[in-house]
């Protein structure tokens, strides 16, 4: 019932015929990433996901991460299933061949990382922070460093971790105090962190920590913060692994969910301090830090679409097994799909995860571009539109994933309450991707703050001009005219909206900060309209043209028509609540609570 | 930080100043309820609640109810607990003083259920379920069945428990299979019954089972289904306990959440057949089921308040006390709570939770006319009403409750994911609520079917009469004008809407069903609209007339102005998806997906 079928078509749709890969596979580095390419990876990573670390999610979620004995103990078959993953070459595939990656672009990364999450969300944690200290490495490390740890963290030998949160720094990291300590070549660490995901494991032999702390003359607040590579192990010049770093495991956290995930208290510095090795300048920690973590924002934004997709795969399943009284209209007994308020719910679902699957594989294209585009004001435009997106992506992938695992769980009824079903943990899985890697307010101050207000409006007038140019097109097919329409009106209500905040951030700082979720959201609904709308559009052309494969486009044309009526109507009253609601809020003074 | 203080303030208000608890004391048989016993009630109600049951939340959550040779074994302190609960006299608060209840009105016993809930959802669905088993055999039981079971029902001695769902009969009671042989003055039962709360524990020595069962001549179908009276052990006509009955707990469920409440598989009949008494007319099972149903229905809602209320106090205590940033508009670092998106949460969840107060206290108070109204058509009018909020209840407040435990988890961070801090049990005990005693989709066809389309519209037409009548005197005073518009705005929606549905009924019944849950959505921020709407009315007379309490009342204006500019919004685009939604939804032909 809660078995996992990686979504080909649909991923392949919106890789090769919504968003074009054969335009990234024109980008100087990326000439390898072809379509017989795309399908053989697919192919081979769907047999990856559903064979190897689909089976062990609800073991790993049973058993958990144990700490014992100062070592953390992952899950039955997580080791092995770990080895099997880096024996396959998945850990490099998009990384940098220099250091023995396969450089394949993000275009062709996201949907792989979707099946894996997908299949194991607390599993594929550990290679997706990995990434993420290998793109700081990369970015900032000194050549030494980069010799010395890439290639071993790249083939996934080596894994790594973000040490960014203390007790008393959680969203605000201005308030960190973990300490370093210049000494000779490298500096001494002492401090605590907490939330370190896979901050200890038993896959690889070494761990590489990527540590904030402060020197010791280092100004107040975010600019005196620094960053430090701070290996399990220490690693001789000749590559083999010296004495055991000074850092201990304290404790695992208790969870909601992603119990396969070892969620560590990390201690630094018990004997002393351990030792570390800058990484970039002084004091420029936090500038290299969000090199890592917007690329685990993407991620995380991902990993949301994933359980969503998971979750609803199950549900239909459920719906179509499932017989249970005789549906309004029908005369006799039948799968509660036919239900017309099943229906309902996952079309509504589908519509969302479709919807969503197009904003974050194009969101991962927009990197491509922004990495590779020759022309620098073609690559300076998509990496504008990369920033612009990645909030949303986070905020607004997760948050439907958290709504898309609740009402996927609701399809079973009763049976969905019951852990053996598996719909429980969809929920409890999904649960954290609104809060980590900032949550989905993080994300909408980042989206208004430093994306709208920072630039003017500029990149988000740059989207609102695209999208209204494709318009015309839309609206000319009649199976895509009210499509076109209901975004058109979304796209309305976002430029008001946008306005609306810019006139208003200096006067109304609050009121504008207040607003950022809806705006968000709003954002998000226009985004994910526009590129269902698009997909409707090229659905409605194959099958004018008589294609085959027509149940998939057929589906694809109701599947955006059902967004566009039952979900893009919100955009209202989030342009309401956004431009009307501001007195309301600052009603709503700290005392009265 | 988790601690729980029943809003003692608020519950007067409701019950008090904004539907008038004079009004029901005027009534026979409720001359006793006055204000002065209301708040002397509410007081023991909330020692009790927080003192007792409260601190046994997240022990019960973690232990567990367990079932050992053959025997339920609740959480420690669980047992204690309900022996003061049964000394307290609280069982029997609202049942017929002829059976020794305290015969008070819904409307005092909402509120006081409200604080067990939300102190202890896991120990309060025993009592639950035992009072709706109390007004089955009260509503259809023979004087010998009263008399027999009712006093000790009444004062909690014993306990109920509603036996319905099978493995194949869930939202579809027709297609269970339970069989009653006649034997002598009594029947022998035998079959497997599902998801049974507190179908056994160690709280008291008997336990009454209401079984759904058929007789060997039963039609087919739901006209075949009549209703037992199976006690765990026999009773003597003395009232002494006789024989141990043939029904035995195979198992238990392992559950998200309600951890404390032993959820049971039931055996009937394994020796032999379990000796049964018929409850009202054969094949009548299902009407009298529906009166138990109804009242358990009307409770589920309050207990999704109720969550909401427990997970919001614990958000709001963390936004107070947690330090993390420099707000928006503020120079230095400061609680969590002035940061604006933090407010915007705290407000939407203050407002919604207030707003469903209303709502379910206004549909007790309805149950009160419908049940001791001496004019028959008022009578009629308060019985109608209340048919058609039980659904509305139910439905929306649950779905709010979950909705509200999940965003109060988010305000604590990555805390809120740690399950010592109590945030994420709410979510898991909230959970529930939408599916048991009939899933939201349950309600909504209750509400169209039942509610809207049987009478042509009528209950539903004297609502919204009601409602806009009481707009001009709103619309007058000036704070309150803004928020009257935005109910009647709503109202056109629903009055749209609800058009919409009778119009279509016949010729598009698949249609007109799949809108339901929007439509329940709609009528459920249409009452709750309304009821904050003059909840601010009596809010501004206060202050004008220059009232003590004046924080309260500002706090209560600025709630229902935050509610009418930020939530009722929503209603237009719900009367979209429903009236111009259908196409859409018919176009997701069971085969695309």
């Amino acid at each position: 019932m809660n078995d996992y079928r990686a979504p080909l078509r649909d991923m392949a749709f919106v890789v090769k015929e919504l968003l074009g890969l054969a335009r990234v596979g024109q980008l100087p580095g990326f000439e390898e990433a072809t379509e017989d390419l795309f399908d053989a990876v697919q192919e081979e990573s769907a047999r990856f996901s559903q064979e190897v670390i689909a089976p062990l999610n609800r073991s790993g979620d049973q058993q958990g991460a144990v700490l014992k004995d100062d070592v953390v103990n992952t899950p039955a078959g997580f080791k092995a299933a770990y080895k099997q993953f880096v024996a396959g070459g998945w850990n490099g595939l998009t990384c940098d061949p220099e250091y023995g990656g396969q450089g394949l672009p993000n275009l062709m990364g996201a949907p792989i990382e979707e099946m894996w999450h997908a299949a194991n969300m607390a599993f594929t944690l550990c290679p997706l922070l990995t990434r993420g200290a290998i793109e700081a490495i990369h970015f900032a490390g000194s050549g030494v460093l980069r010799t010395r740890y890439l290639p071993n963290m790249v083939s996934g030998q080596w894994t790594g971790t973000m040490n960014l949160t203390e007790p008393q720094a959680g969203s605000d990291l201005a308030a960190l105090r973990t300490r370093a300590v210049p000494e000779g070549d490298h500096y001494r660490i002492t401090g605590q962190k907490i939330f370190i995901t896979y901050g200890d494991q038993d896959f690889t032999e070494n761990i590489v920590h990527l540590v904030l702390a402060r020197l010791p003359d280092a100004p107040a607040g975010v600019k005196g913060i620094s960053l430090f590579v701070v290996p399990k192990f220490q690693v001789n010049d000749d590559g083999s692994l010296g004495a055991r770093n000074d850092v201990r495991t304290v404790s695992l956290e208790h969870k909601l969910g992603i119990h396969g995930s070892p969620t560590c208290v990390l201690a630094f510095g018990d004997e002393g301090g351990a030792v570390g090795h800058l990484l970039g300048e002084p004091n420029r920690g936090l500038e290299i830090m969000f090199i890592m973590m917007n690329a685990a924002r993407f991620s995380v934004g991902v990993q949301g679409l994933a359980i969503a997709e998971r979750a609803y795969q199950g549900a239909v399943r459920y719906a179509q097994e499932r017989v249970q009284g005789i549906p309004v209209g029908m005369t006799a007994r039948a799968p509660i799909l036919h239900h017309p308020d099943v229906r309902r719910v996952l079309s509504t679902l589908k519509s969302r995860i479709e919807a969503c699957r197009a904003l974050a594989y194009y969101a991962g294209q927009m990197l491509d571009f922004a990495q590779a585009e020759t022309d620098p004001a073609l690559r300076a435009a998509a990496q504008a539109r990369s920033d612009l997106l990645t909030p949303i992506v986070k905020g607004f992938c997760t948050e439907m994933g958290v709504w898309a695992a609740s009402e996927a769980l609701q399809v079973y009824g009763g049976m969905g309450y019951i852990e053996e079903t598996g719909a429980a943990q969809h929920l409890r899985d999904a649960r954290i991707t609104t809060i980590y890697e900032g949550t989905t307010g993080i994300q909408a101050n980042d989206l208004v703050g430093r994306k709208l207000l920072r630039d003017q409006g500029a990149m988000a007038r740059a989207l609102f001009q695209e999208i209204r140019a494709s318009l015309p097109a839309l609206s000319g097919r009649p199976e895509c005219a009210a499509i076109a329409s209901a975004v058109e009106r979304a796209l309305v209500a976002a430029e008001a909206a946008s306005a609306h905040l810019l006139l208003h951030a200096q006067e109304q700082p609050e009121a504008v900060f207040g607003a950022a979720v809806p705006y968000l959201h709003l954002m998000g609904w226009l985004v994910t309209g526009w590129l269902m709308a698009r997909s409707a559009g090229i659905a409605a052309a194959r099958l004018e043209a008589g294609e085959t494969d027509a149940v998939f486009y057929r589906a694809k044309l109701a599947t955006a028509r059902f967004l566009a009526d039952h979900g893009l109507g919100i955009c209202d009253s989030l342009r309401a609540s956004i431009m009307e609601g501001g007195d309301a809020l600052l009603g709503m003074e700290a005392s009265l609570f």
